[in-house]
């Protein structure tokens, strides 16, 4: 019974592990299709969230499946749940970046973001995808040490976002009102998606230990 | 057993509606600081959410001893899961609500929204209230028809998202790019905790009927 439970639940975070490689790509797309003013780039991204979509139901049906016949309790019950959680916030990280796609498409053939605010759009782009690339590998290899270091891209993510902030409310600011919101709204998209990032992380973590790194860490849901 | 099961699940329930009404008056506190642009009022909105975190807390460890010490399966095993995923939204929600309040106080003594936005800011912010006090009926009552309702509410808030949009975006808007950034994210803020409404009804249309009202409805997690 219990050698069928852990086989189940290695199943399960392989299944989590490879949508997370789903929203790596969805991130990275979207990115692309905004910088690049890409609309043909920004529908596959759009596209490709039903298949995220489906792959977190099958999770979901994995997970009570197993919860149903296997019965856990105490520290398996929690691993189970927190699987449950997880897969939330991944399909919450792919409609993020559908929202990001969507501002692509909604200005093509202009580029929503202006040449002055591209640097940290971009990087803004790179930490997302960087952070949940990182989170796939802490999934597949339970690495807490890996889970712990998100945090420190998530402070990187905070800075780019109050940057861009200033530079858009600056006297210098020359692009005008509909790119500033859009980089506002930008700025907030991409800043979820690393919250999301580290709270994914966070619940391995848990998952690992019994412990969340830190308090209220799990409260990103 | 299992009237010990309906009890200590009929007990969630009324810990989600308490927490309900709780967002409900962070909802309205918000909008009360945003509009007023009175930084105490926000105060109280953002010390408020500890209690509803903590509140969360409470739901979280009752529902989980209750997965642990009466092991429900198939119907029963998803109400129990529904009631940690409808926690984990109104959690949210409350941090909505934080994020307004934050905005109101960033622009003391100002009132961060201009006087041509307040009806529509002003409307947002009454039926995001409106909608979460409907769906505390909902959770109390297990009402499905009022939950199929809240749909509506949704579509006007959608409405006055893209009002509030025309308006920042158009030529005649004259209050700067710091008013039409607050504007873009306050409507955000809004939308999101009626998107959080609806997906919370629909979680306990599913808890009554077994099933979800329109596909998709609970992705919004």
């Amino acid at each position: 019974m219990r050698e069928a439970f852990h086989e189940q639940l290695e199943s399960i975070f392989s299944d989590l592990a490879e949508i997370c490689r789903e929203v790596e790509t969805s991130v990275r797309q979207a990115t692309r299709a905004l910088l690049d003013g890409d609309a043909g780039v920004a529908e596959e991204v759009i596209a490709a969230d039903a298949k995220i979509d489906a792959a977190r139901q099958r999770v979901d049906d994995a997970a009570f499946s197993l919860l149903s016949l296997q019965q856990p309790v105490a520290g398996d019950l929690r691993v189970v749940v927190s699987a449950l959680r997880m897969v939330s916030e991944l399909e919450r990280m792919g409609d993020l970046s559908v929202h990001v796609a969507k501002i692509a498409r909604l200005r093509v053939p202009d580029v929503a973001v202006p040449e002055e605010a591209r640097p940290t759009i971009a990087r803004m782009g790179e930490v997302a995808e960087d952070m949940v690339r990182r989170v796939g590998a802490v999934i597949v290899e339970k690495d807490v040490d890996a889970a712990v270091e998100l945090d420190r891209d998530d402070e990187e993510m905070d800075q780019l976002r109050r940057g861009s902030f200033t530079q858009l409310l600056g006297d210098d600011w020359r692009y005008g009102v509909e790119a500033a919101v859009d980089i506002a709204l930008l700025g907030r998209y991409y800043e979820r998606i690393a919250d999301h990032a580290v709270s994914v992380a966070n619940r391995v973590v848990f998952v690992v230990t019994g412990e969340f790194p830190a308090a209220g860490a799990a409260s990103a849901g």
